[in-house]
């Protein structure tokens, strides 16, 4: 599992692992054309908030090189396209539109397109890279907030898959499982896309942890029956009074947990925090094609002419979640402002 | 809609619709033996605790007239071995194990054989009669708890795919509907089985109301967004404290009911209490194959080696419902105890 990384630059291009074939098939993909880029997360081949912004930094990347090296090109054109388009594929990450922002900023000295290309190129390693080490960081945190023992419980996949490191909640889990504090993790199936039997079940099984699959909706049932110690999430936005964007449920299982009285951890780069944004009730919630609802992996579940609704996304509010853990330490959600 | 019976008495055998199958197909099914009464129970092809307690009553009506027509089977045996079978098939609808004892005790006067097959196929018919009366009965009293236009959700299928009549929580909102008190359905899905999805989206577009599907996880969304003015859940079981049993995914949706402020109904015949069970602890839960979470619909959805766990019922407490709508009116849950 540590050497295989969810996203390989290899120049000019990217290569990753094509998430939407997991867990039948480990399958790799280049990306090698802006279309490429923007296909792979709208199709969710990558997703997860970190690696979606890494992704979109090696687009910029790719298209600032091939931009550099043709004449038929207007480098600024190609760079302002790529922009906008990237940030159209999906509109609830902040990381995304962050990572491409950095890219932008990291050229503006430059002299020549070859110059610009060569620092997109390293800005992107960075984000990259950064991101390694907050997981590493992010994890070191969590493990203070962590008892003997514990069951936990998460949702969607915030592993490695989800990042370009260890991953948010679940690189906690890894390194809270290695420091013996972590004995078992129920895996919530996280309808529709199913990224927490696909993916999470695919991370648990390689790194020997003990774990159960679940329904999203037996979360409530183990709750009762006393049997979640702790609950892990990733966060996909967080806002400046501490509502937090996450994968679709994840408002559930912190209602969930208030009731019953059990710890609810967002677990996120402090690059997560949007300052920008007042709360919850601003950020934008992705809507995607009723379809991922009405069919799973190509079966057909409900009747022809069957509607369905298909939130992405929703927010829990700061009184539901016990702490934030980032790269800089254990914030309460309160705190943010205070600090940005 | 209302031509289609889920059961149907064509003696000596019961024809039922076989629910598996949908919604792709409307494929019908004998059931001629014990044994197929036996596995139509188990594998869900007729499912839903009204239901449930029909078509075992039927299975015992079946084995009668064929113990009393054959000179080489013992009828008290062939009576007790059915009623032990289908007792086991599933654990946690108390209909199933009501129904069987009431046929048990129609018989016991008779003096022949073929009276007590005839006796038996009349407390059958008459189970199945007093089913659809009851639904008739619990929408008229839902009806008195609906205010105008509402949006509301539900879970599983609880309507006429579910009991012989109109159904129990679908019953009411048809009932509402028709009334002009219901103006959307929301359905959640239903894992693992899909129920949900399945049947009860099936119903709602056959009977031309208004409904979206939704993934489990999407309810405490929809509720945070001020879209649900009501929940209105099925039970299979109910305590004499008035906890309540009833497919898993329940127990969330009235802890998220109870936190966004938004009323709970539980609708059930008063046949669904169980007054020698003292509180939610004592109902036995079903755990079903760990495979009907791993693979949807045929489709393998988690990794090989992967682990699930699949409770198909959970306990909601009694604090957490507003009111049982039963035939006999509209029961607080702490009153159970002084009712029975």
């Amino acid at each position: 599992m540590q050497k295989l990384r969810s996203i390989v630059w290899e120049r000019p291009f990217a290569k990753i692992i094509d998430q939407t074939k997991l867990p039948n098939e480990l399958e790799f993909k280049y990306l090698r054309s802006l279309e490429d880029y923007e296909e792979a997360i709208v199709q969710m081949r990558v997703r997860g908030a970190p690696l979606i912004g890494v992704t979109a930094a090696y687009g910029m990347a790719t298209v600032a090189i091939e931009a550099a090296e043709r004449q038929d090109i207007d480098f600024k054109d190609a760079i302002s396209v790529a922009a906008e388009r990237l940030k159209k594929t999906r509109p609830t990450a902040i990381n995304l539109f962050k990572a491409i922002d950095r890219v932008i900023s990291a050229i503006q000295e430059a002299e020549t397109p070859g110059e610009a290309a060569r620092l997109a190129e390293a800005e992107a390693k960075r984000i990259d890279r950064e991101e390694v080490e907050m997981c590493e960081a992010m994890a070191a945190n969590g493990l203070k907030v962590l008892k003997d023992r514990m069951r936990v419980l998460t949702i969607c996949n915030t592993g490695f898959l989800a990042t370009s490191g260890i991953g948010t909640a679940l690189g906690v889990i890894y390194r809270g499982f290695e420091a013996g504090k972590i004995d078992f993790v129920y895996a919530c199936e996280t309808r529709p896309v199913l990224q927490g039997a696909r993916l999470t079940m695919w991370e648990l099984l390689q790194a020997g942890i003990p774990s159960a699959l679940i329904t999203d909706n037996t979360a409530g049932l183990l709750m009762a029956k006393g049997l979640v110690d702790g609950v892990f999430v990733g966060a996909d936005r967080i806002a400046a009074n501490g509502d937090t964007a996450n994968k679709i449920g994840t408002l559930t299982l912190a209602v969930l947990a208030k009731h019953f009285g059990i710890p609810f951890y967002v677990v996120a780069p402090s690059s997560s925090i949007d300052p920008s944004i007042p709360d919850g009730n601003s950020i934008p919630i992705e809507e995607r094609p009723p379809d991922e609802v009405l069919d799973i992996r190509g079966c057909r579940i409900a009747p022809r002419g069957a509607n369905a609704l298909n939130f992405a996304f929703d927010v829990t509010p700061s009184e539901l979640i016990t702490g934030i853990i980032t790269e800089r330490g254990i914030i309460q959600p309160n705190e943010i402002s205070r600090l940005f």
